[in-house]
C-alpha cells in the first residue's frame, strides 16, 4: 500500500473535511460526481478520480461524505464502485448521515471481500468542518477504529465511541438530529408564544440561550428562529425531511413512538407544500408562527 | 422608612434567596406559612413575623416567592396582607413563577394604594439558589426595577430586562419552563429510540450534552433521563402540571397553538394517573420509556 | 302548585325546546336575557317573565337552556336567581352544555333548599330541537327523573340514562362532543390527503357517509368539511372552543391524556388566531387544508 | 376464451368473495399459496392453480386480494405471475388494500402487454364479504370498469366509482381505513375519559352509537372499544399497521400533514412494543386506558 487515502463526496461539508485531512499530511485521491467541486482541495494538493473506484487503494481507506443512503451504496458496490478495489484489509470509514441499516448491510458486504467498516457521522455545519472542529460518533471493529484515529483527529475535536456494533454511531447521529430539531420547535412555539404577549422573540431568545440553554446548538439557532429568517441556507429543508425520515424509520424498525418527532415531520411536509422545500431547514419553524396567525416576514 | 426588606415565602428556593440577601447586608423580616422555614435565616439575622402583613414597611420593598398564583393574592390583598401596609412609595417585588394576568392585576391593585410592581421570576434550581447563581427576568417601571436592582444583583449572577409591561418576565419565565419540559422529553424520545436499537442510554447522552448540547439545562437533566430516574426530588411533577397549565392558560389567551406542550401536558397528566404525582418532575419523561415497551427501573 | 313550568333561555336551542313543551300542553313561565327572543314561544301561550326568579314556582320544575356554566349559575343563584322561588320539592332540569362539577355544585345547593337536580344535555342542532328529535342524556335522582319524563318527551326522540350521579350525564355530552369534533377533523385529513393525489373530496365524502359511516354526524357534516364552507351559522367556532375547553377541563380533572382533544382544540385557537372565531365551528377543518398547502376557497 | 375468471387470495376476505363468483355463476380458476386454502371454493366448482399463471386465460379477467403490494407485484409479474398469460385483452381486477403508486406501476406494466387494470378495494369485515355485502371503490378506464361490473356486483353491495385515474380508488380505501382506525381512537379517548369520571363504558358506547353515530363502524366497534377486548381476531394489529403506513406514505408524497394519523400510528408500534401485535388490531385503543393509568382488562 502507497499510503493515499481516498475521499468521495466533496460537498458543503465533505471539501472542508477533506482539506483538512490534506493539511494533515494525508496523501488524498478525491471523487466528485461534479468534478469541478474537487478544485479546492486539489489546490491542497489532492489526486482527482474519474470513478470511485479509481480512489481507492487495496487495503487501504476510503472516506465517503455523501448524501444519502442510495448514493452510498452506489459509490461502494454500484457500477464503479470501489468496494472491489478496497478489497482485504482496507477500511471504509463511513461518515455521511445514514441509517444503521444501510451501515449494517455494507460492512456485512465488505466483511466478504475481507474488509472492515466504521461508521463514524458528524455533527457540526460547515464551518465547524472548516475549522476541524467536528463531533464525532463513531461504531465499528476495535481494530479498523484505532486505524482511522488520526483522520478523524484531523476532522473533529472529539470522538465519542458507541462500541463495535457499526449501526450505533447512525443511531446516536439521528438522535441527535432529532433533538436539534426538537430544540428549534420548542423555540418556536416559545418565542411565538412570547410574541403574542407582546415581547420581544430576540430578547427573550438571547435572555434563554445565553443562560440555561447557552450550547451551540441553542445559540447557533436561537437567532433565526427569532428573526423568522436564516441568512444563507445551511441546509436545504428538502433533505432535512430526508434525514427526519430516517428518524422515523428507526422508530419504526425500533418499536419507540416519538411524538415530537412526528409533529416535526409534519412541519417539514407543511413547508414543502407551502414552496418552502428549497429554503434553509429552519423555515419549519414558521409553522408555529403561521398557526398563531402571525405574519411570517422578517421581525427585526 | 427604617430600611427592612419583608421577605414572604421561605420554601427550598425562597430560604436561600433571602439567606443571601441577609449576606448581603439587608435586614430582613420574614414570613412563611410553617413559621419552622424560618429558622435558616433567622440565623442570619431575619426577624421571622407572625403574619404577612407585619413583613412591611410603609415604603419599603416586599420580596414574595410563593407556590402559586392564589396563594400570592392571598398573602398580598387577603386578610393579613401586606399591600396595605406597603402602601405609597414601595415595592412589590413578585418573584414567584405566576402568570401574566396575576403580575397585571396586582400590579393595578398596587397602584391604587400608591405602590409599585416589578415582576422579578427565576431560573435555576435550590442549588443555584444558594449559590446566587440565579438568572432572573424582570419587567416593570424603571424607577421600580432600578431601586430593586441590588436586591436581585444579591440572589442572581445575571438580569434580563424585558421592559415595563408587568406581564412580560412572567411570559419569559413560562416560555423558558416550557423549553426545559420539551427538551426533558426530547431526550427521553431520542434515549429511548437508542435504547431500542441497543446503545447505552448514558453513553448518547453524555456525548449530546457535552458536546452541541453542553448547557446548564441539558447537563443538569440529561444523567436523569438516561438513568430513567432522579436521585433526589428537585420538584414535585403535581407542581410541574401547575406550571405546564400556567403555560397553557397563555397559550390559550394567546391565540398561540403549542403542540409540544400539550404532549408534554398530557407525559404530565399519564404520570400522575400512574401514580408518580409525588415523584421528581423528570418522572414524566418515562411515558416515552413505558410506551416503547421498555422496563422503567433504573438502567444503570 | 298551578301547574306551570319555567323555562330560562330561549336562544337558537331553547326557543323550539320551548314551543314543543307548550305544544305539547305545558303552561310555561319563559325568561330570556334579550326579552324580544319569548315572542315565538309567547305565540304558543307561554308567559314572558322579566327575572329568572319569575319563572319559579314553589315545588315546580325549572328548565334551564343557557350558553355557559358561569350563566346558569347566575340565573340559577344569582341576584333575581329562580333558586329561592323554587325551593322545596322543585326540580331543576338543567339542559344546558356544562361542566360535571357545575351540575355537582348546583345539585347540592338545591338540595339544601330542598330542591332536586336532573342534568339532562341534548345533542341535536337547532332543526333537530324544532323537530322534537333531540338525543339526551339524563342523571340524577329517579324520582326526579320520573318527574321530568314528560317533558324530555316532549323535546326529544329518546332518553338515555346515566344513572343517579348527577354529574354523569354532563360527561356522556362532553363525550360525545369531544367525538363529533373528532370525526370533523378526521375527515378534514381524509379528505385533504384524497384532494392532494387528485380525486374529489364531495365524491369521497359521498362514498364514505353514505355507506360505513352512514350516520347523523357524518351524514351532516361531511358535505361542510368536502365543501370546505357551511352554508350557515350552526354554531360559532368561538363557542365550540368554550366547549372544547370543559372537554379538556374534565380530561384533566379525571387525569385521562386525550391527544385527538389537543388537536382539535389547537386548530380551534388557530382558527381565532387566524380571525375565524365568528365563523361556523366546522373552519377549524381549515387547518388540515392550510397545513397541507391547499387554497381553502369552496372547492365546488 | 373460454370464459373462466381467475382468482387469486383465499384468505378471510379472498374466500368468501371467490365463493359469491362462483355462485353467481362465474367459472373461477383459483390459486392460493397454501392449496388447502382452495377447498371451500372448491366444493362450489372452482378449479384449483398450482400457479398464479395457471388461473390466467389471455384475453380474460383475473381477480387478486392478496396481502400486501410485494406478494401482488409478485403474483402478477414475478415467476410464474399471471400478467403474460392475461395478455391483450385482459383485465387485472385488484381487489387488495394497496397503494396507489403499485397500482399505477402494475396498470403500467400491464398495458405494455396490452392489459387493463382497474382498482377496486373493497370495505367491510369477512362476514360482510360472505353476505355480498362489501362496499367496493373503483377506478380505472370506462370500458374496463363496465366489463368488470358483473364480478363486483356479485361480491358487494354498492360500487362507488372514482373516475379512470387508477389509483384514485386506493386512496380513497386508506383515506376510508385512515378514518375507521380515527374512529376508535376517539371513542377510546372518549370512553375512558367517562370512565374515569365514573360513567360505565359499554352504557356511553350504547347511548352513542345508536344515536348519532349509528353507523357500521361505530356499531360493530364501540362495544369492542368499551369492553376492551376484542372476542376474536378480525385483523391482526401487526397487518393494521401495515396499512396506516401506506396511509402515512400517501401523506408523505401527498405533502399532506395528517396528525391524527400519526397518533394513531404510534399506538400501533406501542401495542406491538407491548407485545400485542398479534392480537385483533383494536387492540391499539388499550393506549388511551394505558396512558391515564386504568387496567386493560375486560371492563364486563
Amino acid at each position: 500500500m502507497t499510503g493515499t487515502t481516498g475521499f468521495i463526496g466533496l460537498g458543503l461539508m465533505g471539501s472542508p473535511m477533506a482539506i483538512n485531512l490534506a493539511k494533515a499530511g494525508h496523501r488524498l485521491r478525491v471523487y466528485n460526481r461534479s468534478p469541478d467541486k474537487a478544485n479546492p482541495v486539489q489546490a491542497h494538493g489532492a489526486l482527482p478520480c474519474r470513478t470511485p473506484a479509481d480512489v481507492a487503494e487495496s487495503g487501504g481507506i476510503v472516506v465517503t461524505m455523501v448524501a444519502d443512503d442510495a448514493v452510498l451504496e452506489k459509490v461502494t458496490f454500484g457500477k464503479d464502485g470501489f468496494a472491489h478495489g478496497l478489497g482485504r484489509g482496507g477500511i471504509h470509514l463511513s461518515m455521511s448521515t445514514i441509517s444503521a441499516d444501510t451501515s449494517r448491510d455494507l460492512a456485512a458486504r465488505h466483511r466478504e471481500l475481507g474488509a472492515d467498516y466504521v461508521a463514524a457521522p458528524v455533527f457540526g455545519r460547515p464551518n465547524a468542518a472548516q475549522a476541524a472542529k467536528l463531533w464525532i460518533c463513531q461504531s465499528g471493529s476495535a481494530a479498523a477504529k484505532q486505524r482511522v484515529g488520526p483522520l478523524l483527529d484531523a476532522m473533529g475535536q472529539g470522538v465519542y465511541d458507541f462500541g463495535e456494533e457499526v449501526g450505533a454511531a447512525n443511531v446516536a447521529k439521528l438522535a441527535g438530529n432529532f433533538m436539534i430539531a426538537a430544540a428549534l420547535e420548542s423555540m418556536a412555539e416559545a418565542y411565538t408564544l412570547a410574541e403574542k404577549h407582546g415581547l420581544d422573540r430576540r430578547m427573550l431568545s438571547d435572555f434563554l440561550t445565553q443562560t440555561i440553554f447557552a450550547s451551540p446548538v441553542y445559540a447557533n439557532y436561537g437567532g433565526i428562529v427569532a428573526a423568522k429568517q436564516a441568512d444563507w441556507i445551511g441546509f436545504v429543508l428538502r433533505l432535512a425531511l430526508k434525514d427526519l425520515n430516517l428518524v422515523l424509520d428507526a422508530a419504526e424498525a425500533g418499536r419507540a413512538p416519538m411524538p415530537f418527532a412526528n409533529i416535526v415531520h409534519d412541519r417539514l411536509i407543511s413547508a414543502i407544500a407551502k414552496g418552502r422545500g428549497e429554503e434553509d431547514w429552519t423555515a419549519f419553524t414558521l409553522g408555529a408562527v403561521e398557526d398563531a396567525g402571525l405574519p411570517v416576514a422578517k421581525s427585526d
